[in-house]
């Protein structure tokens, strides 16, 4: 195992201690290392609170800030987050108008989500189901939560910011999230580091189509293809499972799971956009980047949202977290 | 090789396609793929150019926009431009009050960008050389250019983007650059799509101090050490090189190479911090990401930059960019 850590048990700890630290002007940690918060409050504003498994950074932490998250929990590393991060981190943000909780579908996050809102008074939860790959997967009844879930991070934490009271913003997160797509590929495995060794073996001509974010099994094997094929298969999914929907203006995200650089992104974005414009979908707005990380596996995932002009006008809202900032 | 790619004589191209049309908002391709250009051009102000080969995304093609480039010239991977995209960007963003050019000190980026500024009329030259691992490389006499340029970049950008004539943007350059140190570290080699193969090899338990960000040779192979003795003996090499300058206010950078996740290069940086911090230096801004790459290369490097108020105000200022968006 290769990797910048000091030991096993101290990779989150410490890793937190170095995202503080650089980004002191917008978070800091609560409760020792039990969640990240947005340094200023907004009182009166509904608060946003996500989190889950560490291991996919700059998600949720990086998104805390002006304009989306109040509060993040970090889970050790593909692990939940407990109820007691999650109910210390409402009580420190709840600044009287509600929390709103934002959770991956994991069985996992959910159980404990799910806690948390029975101890606290006056939350409400959105759950994301964006990836398209597999119906129940290794954590999860039904569909995975993956990168789509920072679309409704960043839709709903603007509409959070101009003033939007809990209920509607359920609806919004609801909204946006039905509206996403999602799915991945990988490209080799990633290695936990209290584990030593990669989560799952991949053959060196090899790629996984459907991967989760943990490198839960995906779709199908197959042997690696030209980035235009993996582009038009996922697509393909994509676009099929919206059906109906998929017409109009929509944001297209390529997301790296963390080990594949720039300049592999901007060609699969090149290639995605092609086969997504060539269905009549307009790509109106476009992020590319690792925002949605598996640890070091190399990879990607492509994510649709179609957008509404309510969407659109929050998704272009000014936002300053570590990982997202715009407008200000 | 497992790549995101189609065809490895395009690979260049259809990632430049990709990166253009994801921020079509802030820039353009010039003279076919030549060079990326900002989309609107600031009457009377100084062009600021640079380039280098490809496979260091988003340096410097995502550096371009608002408070820093004006162009930047993609050479093919780990290839120099050529100096006639030099001369075709300098004469795209030249509005008249000359074209300062921030050049890595390689041989062949040296020779290129001093033939383009032969042919065009009033440009000046900044060299950066910040990387303090070796004296003479495979490609270069002297120091490296490395991390180190994209605080050139933005400083100077700023300064430029406020007014600055030509010649004190060169000093101010030159400047930044002596107040600059890097050194980087590889636990993997990158892959070059043409060569299909590791470009050096280094065994399961080693790494590379001071390998340069093509993959050149450092200071010497070692078994792989915890973060903190990583950083420190980075962090020694650059203190002591700076010598009586190593006090004050400092801006900390620390730089993935391309497959290195977020979770450890803020780790890094919780080590390199706490190192930088005990010799008595402030760190009074901070930068974590990949920003300077060596394509798939799993590393990073440390940058320190001693800095000066002017310094640091420019580095505040507004900048708006692919890889870079701060106050706009």
């Amino acid at each position: 195992m290769k990797k910048f850590i000091n030991a096993v048990d101290d990779v989150l700890t410490e890793s937190l201690d170095g995202f503080a630290a650089a980004h002191a002007d917008i978070l800091a940690l609560g409760g020792g290392h039990k969640f990240i918060q947005r340094k200023e409050l907004k009182q009166g504003k509904v608060a946003l609170i996500s989190g889950g498994g560490s291991g996919h950074e700059p998600l949720h932490g990086g998104l805390v800030g002006h304009g989306m998250l109040d509060a993040a929990c970090p889970g050790q590393i593909f692990t939940s987050p407990t109820p007691d991060q999650m109910l210390e981190a409402a009580q420190a943000v709840d600044t009287g108008a509600g929390v709103l909780f934002i959770v991956k579908n994991y069985e996992g996050d959910v159980m404990n989500f799910e806690m948390a809102a029975e101890m606290a008074d006056g939350t409400m939860s959105v759950i994301t189901n964006d990836d398209v790959a597999v119906e129940d997967s290794l954590y999860t009844t039904g569909r995975r939560g993956v990168a789509g879930t920072l679309v409704v991070e960043k839709i709903v934490g603007a509409a959070a910011e101009a003033g939007m009271g809990l209920a509607d913003l359920k609806a919004l997160g609801d909204r946006v999230n039905k509206a996403t797509r999602s799915m991945g590929v990988a490209l080799t495995s990633c290695t936990v580091p209290a584990a030593g060794k990669p989560n799952f073996e991949i053959a060196e001509d090899e790629m996984e189509f459907g991967v989760g974010i943990h490198g839960e099994p995906g779709r199908r094997r197959a042997k690696l293809e030209p980035a235009d094929a993996i582009a038009e298969e996922i697509c393909t999914a994509i676009v099929g499972d919206l059906g109906s929907a998929a017409k109009g203006r929509a944001l297209l995200f390529i997301n790296g799971f963390g080990a594949t650089p720039a300049v592999e992104l901007y060609l699969m974005y090149n290639s995605a956009r092609k086969f997504i414009e060539a269905h009549g979908i307009t790509v109106a707005r476009s992020l590319v980047g690792s925002y949605v990380t598996s640890l070091d596996m190399a990879g990607c995932s492509i994510t649709l949202t179609m957008l509404d002009a309510e969407m659109e006008k929050f998704w272009d809202a000014p936002v300053h977290t570590a990982a997202l900032r715009w407008g200000m």
